[in-house]
């Protein structure tokens, strides 16, 4: 199975999640306790490997599977990571406000690349870099608050400790998909008894939180098996599912690609969500969502496109790459030749002189506003007013036409 | 000289250029008639050109003058251009309101990468396009008018003819910068004479503006020169030469670089403008702002950067560029070897562990909060709801931490 595919399906189910997610609300809430959810997926996780592993055990070659304590012993620490990042998550929101939390979380793309490159010993090329600072900025873009919405200058008045455990969460969550992946790629132990002990330790770790719940609340609903299904709903069984399947896809990218694959695909999967929001949900448009969709696309070629795709050789000089090097430069410093035969260039320039003139006489004719070879309309009296303000306006963006 | 740093050289005086102007208003208008700054810059822009050419007539070897009528008739050409294009601006903005045309203006970035290919025949990689383009939604991102700003929807709501004629003046503008390229590099002409052809027809063309416009006017106010610097003070008298030196900058840039570096310039030239205004006229930061100057510094590396910076050669397969392929994956799928050897990596993930650790320790300790080892504080009754709102909005982001 090719990685891109699994990356795609994964961004397909990440993003109808957040999708179902929404749709599972009942009149503004969730009817369920949404903690039960993460807990039946990892026992839907747990049996879906169980069972693949079964089979794989009948089959030949026989799988490889490391059973000695001292590697078995390492599966519960992405667990343990992702339990501290949740608190301190829970921590952050108390300084900062969601959307400004939701504005940091896009850190942790840049984190991931970096412990990426840390501790996997993974290079990457400086626009493999920006690629991913990119992606980070294009999240970003697309959260952007628009006008109209409340809460503006929120985003650089939260108190420093706010930013200081944004940073922290993002290096947590990156921790631990790092860790994930070395977990998977350190040995080539079958993909499904990697999972076995990777979801058990999940399913226990959510165990033990319901535990505690029932002992902090002394047991008064009674036991937590009890009340674990209270409320479900069709959609909510869909969110379980989709839940569980993603994770799955997750740990086959973990050892089959790696970290900054899944880090694009969610990403896109948020980008998506946002997109499929507008249709679904009748979310107004923004045009800070369409420059984000812009912005990754670029970043996502960047990062995974051939280099020779990128920069064709027959642009790149000999020696060193004269990719972006201005060549006519060099020639005119060099020998005293004119830059352009006369009858390559000015032929297209015709055409185009001829477009240009077109094109605004049909408008003018269209519209009925003189256009073309009428230099005094702007300056007619009654309008004159109006231009200046055109001219002024241009002049402040910095954009005004010279004449030279 | 070298290219780039004349291209600085505009970027500061363009910039300067905008916040002059803004700083000659003098209770929120102009006392002088705006139109006269065009004007007197293209007086000063030939004078300069005239006496340069001069000093260069002296000196040997005598410079290249082309003279005949052929070549001379095509300078006007692009005061033409900007004359049409002045017009549809003036007409878009009878149909847009002006944060969308400024919004709209950006696409003259791109235009001009088209028709610099089209016409100049000039090969760009698909690297310089997407940063071509990344250069474009920068600059728009940095212009989303941030919240609590009005005109907010004003953006898709404007009538097609609008966004055509918004298409149309990027394409003139496009046009006329391409083609005084085209101008500047058909022979090798010295650079003081083409000036002094190209601000010949400027002066003509401005005056001729003033007269049209004082036929229009009956000469109530008597002719245009008695009042051309009515309401001029120092201010004005820089913004005039601030004006002239960046058309001298621009045609050198045209004749010994290209378009692209001029855009970039200007472009660069418009973030600068916007960030100085934070300070000096106490406008409030945005984060779309922020966002923007990353994007663009990102597209100008990628444009000018050379091939080998951006993708080291160790980085590129032998045969087709690796770069973006995932080694691992081959590796894996190839041979049955684990993919790390243990001791590379243990060790950077020992002490990565005991950071991430030991970080929310201190943490915890400082922000007297509990974060490590402590699962059921988030599901301690009181804060429940609060963990309940935290999950179920990361889950709307699409960005839920999963336990695999």
């Amino acid at each position: 199975m090719q990685w891109y595919f699994v990356a795609a399906l994964l961004t397909i189910l990440t993003s109808s999640q957040g999708i179902l997610t929404t749709l599972s609300q009942s009149d503004g809430g969730y009817k369920y306790d949404y903690a039960t959810v993460p807990f039946l997926a990892e026992v839907y996780k747990l049996l879906v490997s169980s069972f693949l592993l079964w089979r794989e055990n009948k089959s030949s070659p026989f799988p490889r599977m490391t059973t000695e304590w001292k590697s078995m012993c390492l599966y519960p620490i992405p667990s343990l990571i992702y339990l501290i990042h949740n608190n301190v998550q829970f921590l952050t929101l108390t300084y900062v406000d969601t959307s400004t939390y939701q504005i940091m979380g896009n850190l942790k793309i840049v984190t991931t690349g970096i412990l990426f490159r840390l501790f996997l010993k993974r290079r990457l090329s400086n626009l493999q870099w920006m690629a991913i600072v990119l992606l980070a900025v294009g999240t970003t873009t697309s959260q952007v608050k628009g006008c109209g919405e409340t809460a503006c200058d929120s985003l650089f008045s939260a108190p420093i400790q706010g930013y200081m455990l944004g940073i922290l969460s993002a290096c947590l969550s990156a921790l631990a998909g790092v860790y994930t992946e070395f977990l998977m790629k350190k040995n080539n132990d079958s993909l499904y008894w990697q999972n076995v002990q990777l979801y058990m330790f999940g399913v226990i770790f959510n165990m033990a939180r319901f535990i505690l719940d029932d002992v902090k609340r002394e047991f008064e609903q009674g036991p937590w098996w009890q009340h674990l299904f209270n409320g479900y709903s069709f959609t909510t069984w869909m969110v379980v599912l989709n839940l569980g399947s993603t994770g799955l896809l997750v740990s086959w990218l973990m050892k089959y690609a790696d970290n900054i694959v899944k880090v694009y695909s969610t990403s896109m999967a948020m980008l998506l969500t946002m997109a499929l929001s507008v249709y679904l949900f009748d979310f107004k448009p923004t045009l800070q969502l369409f420059l984000g969709i812009i912005i990754c696309m670029m970043s996502l070629h960047m990062y995974f496109a051939s280099a020779s795709m990128l920069i064709p050789d027959v642009l790149r000089g000999p020696e060193e790459g004269s990719h972006g090097k201005l060549p006519l430069i060099s020639k005119i410093s060099g020998h005293r030749q004119p830059i352009f035969k006369e009858k390559d260039i000015e032929l297209p320039f015709r055409h185009g002189l001829i477009v240009g003139l077109l094109v605004p006489w049909i408008v003018q004719w269209h519209l009925e506003a003189p256009v073309l070879f009428v230099p005094l309309l702007p300056f007619s009296t009654h309008q004159s007013c109006r231009w200046r303000l055109i001219i002024s306006t241009t002049v402040e963006m910095g954009l005004v036409e010279r004449i030279y």
